[in-house]
């Protein structure tokens, strides 16, 4: 592996023994949505504010982690974790019912890549024997906070996507003998292409899974078509139709190349533009569908690429362009 | 060790092979202000808006520390920051302009420690050969967003601290020779003993602090005395009177004991009330008085301990408590 490589092959892979998820009404009307632990009819999940219910979904996706892991959550020597709220409110309180050494994690809707990569990368490096990757959003409480507040019903550009109300949490052990496994993790640097619309992170984060692919195509010597699935994620239509095309004029074409952006929603039938975003979309994706589909056997190897626009809304308004990261996860194996 | 360790030993420790720091004015006033390696008399870092001055600050700290390190930006494996402005904004666009592998972190004013703890860990687990941890923040991005504009002229409570204008990086190389080494990290859990004033960090981070040092001293078998300077922050004048007290009753009365709030300003004379605080503080005492005294050998062995209050203007709004946080370093040696 060359000196400036940003990926690292774990030897000694740590296997995800227990996965859990939570999403809200839509998502449970999406193609995804009957593969959820928990789902809730209103949004709330029992409670008074929308970050509240945030948390609130995390606590239930990282019990069913630990639940499918056999694990209690004093086991865990790490949990790891971040969501869109300021302050990444959501996890600290998760963090706090949870009574776990806590790592905080902003990196946006990669989230969910990132934890997975710095668990895998604590884990494989000698450090503890359990650690948990977790991340949520909701559309509420990301609504209220980036753009308006819903009642004022306004509308929504072609470009937009809809943030997920949704939680997933992933637990890892050291020493697992069954489930898919962390075989290699590409940690991507932040990419900016001048991009300055907030409602269309597709176009501004592209460039970011675009350059995270590169890299670990370059540091593995793999192709697309060692993967059986490919998944950027939550960059929509447009950003991935960006990527797609980036890759096809480098004359390597993406192979079963998918968005996590395009998998948790109808996209026309529920109107939801662009597709899905939000921490939650590939987290949501990953336990209900990439992890399951891998225990299933229905694919042996997966790289799966959460990608993150790091904006916000004051950095918009003072006229500043859209820096974007996404990193990669190799998931591989699994089927008993 | 025992299985319910929240610390690790590195056996193969990475070294702080740089450092570097930025202050504003009142820094610059302060007992540590000659120290910094870059101070601006206005506070703007020639910048048109303070979110960018604190962008500024934190690649003049970047700088500085590579400088140090004789490293160039690309030679990093990892950049490892965050701070405390919504999504983490100063971070993400210093990262932009590093342009290497980042991962982005938020632990409120714990950040310096969380930073340093997983670079650490990364580099003593055998993956990469340099990382660098990174934090800022700026007195007036965090008035504007966390309480009032300046200009309403708000009094404060006397538990009040003032939040630094600073930024801190240090990097970490895990074949350096010369340069205190990083022998040991503790991963702190998140406590909340239900203090809700977001004008009293001091007291709503202190249990975390408390419950850090005392997993630090069970898990390695030390007492306080194995330190030449245990250093919490930023708790403030409050909190660390807490902490304090604490370990007095629990007849273990800490030696050697200060907190970064204390050491940055004069804090009768500079007027901050109970110390000072935000994520630039404890990275500043770092790296113009923990790291320069180790390597003069005014210290050998220090025990570095950020404290984070994991709140939102938000969360205080609808009544919840502060969540607090500590991460404890171990940091030895370097006198050359």
């Amino acid at each position: 592996m060359p000196r400036s490589s940003q990926t690292y092959p774990l030897s000694r892979p740590p296997v995800i023994v227990g996965y859990g998820s939570a999403g809200g009404r839509k998502e449970k009307e999406g193609p995804l949505g009957r593969f959820f632990d928990h789902t809730c009819e209103d949004d709330t999940f029992q409670q008074s504010s929308w970050e509240m219910a945030e948390t609130a979904m995390q606590q239930l996706a990282l019990g069913s982690a630990l639940k499918r892991a056999k694990l209690e959550a004093q086991q865990l020597d790490f949990l790891l974790a971040g969501d869109l709220l300021n302050q990444c409110i959501s996890s600290a309180f998760a963090a706090r019912w949870a009574g776990v050494p806590y790592l905080g994690l902003y990196g946006a809707c990669s989230t969910m890549g990132e934890s997975v990569a710095l668990a895998s990368l604590l884990l494989a490096g000698g450090w503890g024997n359990h650690a948990a990757a977790m991340t949520s959003s909701h559309f509420c409480s990301a609504e209220r906070q980036y753009r308006t507040p819903l009642e004022y019903g306004c509308q929504r550009p072609p470009t937009a996507q809809w943030t997920a109300t949704a939680a997933g949490a992933v637990v890892l052990s050291s020493q697992g003998e069954k489930g898919p496994v962390v075989s290699a993790v590409t940690i991507g640097k932040v990419m900016d292409k001048g991009v300055k619309d907030p409602a269309n992170m597709g176009a501004a984060m592209a460039p970011a899974a675009y350059d995270t692919l590169r890299a670990h195509f370059r540091d593995t010597g793999r192709s697309p078509a060692d993967y059986d699935l490919i998944l950027t994620g939550d960059l929509g239509q447009l950003g991935w139709e960006i990527v797609s095309d980036f890759f096809s004029r480098d004359g390597c074409p993406l192979s079963n190349y998918n968005d996590c952006g395009l998998l948790l929603f109808e996209r026309e039938a529920q109107d939801v533009h662009c597709g899905g975003s939000g921490c939650g979309c590939s987290a949501a994706v990953l336990t209900t569908m990439v992890l399951p589909g891998l225990q299933s056997g229905r694919w042996k190897r997966v790289l799966f690429c959460p990608t993150g626009a790091l904006l916000s809304p004051v950095s918009t308004m003072q006229g500043e362009s859209i820096p974007g990261i996404c990193h990669a996860i190799v998931l591989e194996g699994g089927a008993s």
